[in-house]
């Protein structure tokens, strides 16, 4: 096998698991499934992957510096749009690795690999940046609150935010479609609502149904 | 075998099958798992079920109906102690099924009849409770806040305490133990606290640590 046929297959197998699991859920895609959708012999996958445990800690680290990197990009603009802006961005990483938000503890106490960097990531990651960024428009008089208040609603983002996709497409008959994102950012609005400062309350949604628009 | 073993059987399946599922996730425990721990045969496991599936919709409607039981017994007393005992009996049917509560939508995907059941009990039941109960806390000057909001914060405690568990799960080192439980309490708490009129918000601390103790 040349070398560019090899880097080849690596990169389709990630591709391949990644919409896998994406579509019909982790628990019911195995690496048998992926190489036969890809068309190569077992064999040929377990060049490249040990199991699917190693795919999936990759995809996570791929979710990760993609998530870093979007938030590190967009400009906090301290206002109902520069918000919505922002949280669409966020929505729009974890719709393309949401198979990474159904049974994700069930994944962490498989791999202990991933649970170490899981804990790390959302513990002293996500956590300060959500405050970091509450705080951020309290200063800016577009939230009013304590930082004790920030604390705490900052935690109930990151629950609402991270169980969006699973809650949502447990109210649906259908398959989860990418309108669920905007909702997402409407449900994260609906947690920062009571904090906003008179101004901003008011066009919030309008903001939403432009944006949706 | 005589009637009262066949049965005897039976309650001890539901039993041990529920605290498997609770301690080792309903995902690791197969129906041979279930069989050697009570030190039964396989046959005499399917003479009483038909599958593991068979047993969950079992559970989940027990589950639904001591929901259902414990939360028509709760008086609603319009007040933070009131509110505080009403969320505590919540979590506690809760607890005592928690497996219920992780990766429920695969659950949910797999068998049709629990699928038909759950988005009728979550749709119709649980969403106009929990907003049935808001209302009166508003009606009571316990809350402020239009009927828009209180459905707003209805969908958010509601996505909040079904993944609780689960998300304070991940953010542990060690196995879950029952003190989630009125940590949950406090972040359904956290929700309501925007909306509870001045008076209310002053002493609602106190109260969980008094609860606590």
């Amino acid at each position: 096998m040349a070398k560019d046929e090899r880097n080849n297959t690596y990169t389709k197998i990630i591709a391949t698991a990644l919409e896998m699991f994406n579509e019909n859920g982790e628990r019911n895609v195995s690496t048998n499934h992926i190489a036969a959708k890809l068309g190569i012999s077992p064999g040929n996958f377990y060049y490249h992957f040990r199991n699917k445990d190693e795919i999936i800690v990759l995809l996570y680290r791929r979710y990760n510096a993609a998530m870093m990197d979007s938030v590190a990009k967009q400009p906090h603009t301290p206002d109902i749009p520069g918000i919505i802006s922002y949280l669409k961005s966020v929505f729009d990483i974890m719709w393309e690795y949401r198979f990474l938000f159904t049974d994700v503890n069930t994944l962490l106490a498989r791999s202990a690999e991933f649970s170490g960097e899981h804990s790390e990531f959302t513990r002293e990651k996500v956590a300060p940046f959500i405050l970091d960024y509450l705080m951020n428009l309290v200063e800016n008089q577009v939230l009013s609150g304590s930082r004790e208040e920030m604390q705490e609603l900052c935690i109930n983002i990151w629950i609402v935010a991270k169980y969006w996709f699973d809650f949502d497409s447990s109210m649906r008959q259908t398959k989860l479609t990418e309108d669920t994102k905007l909702l997402g950012v409407h449900r994260v609005l609906t947690l920062m609502y009571p904090y906003l400062q008179e101004p901003y309350k008011h066009n919030i949604l309008n903001c939403i149904q432009n944006h949706a628009a």
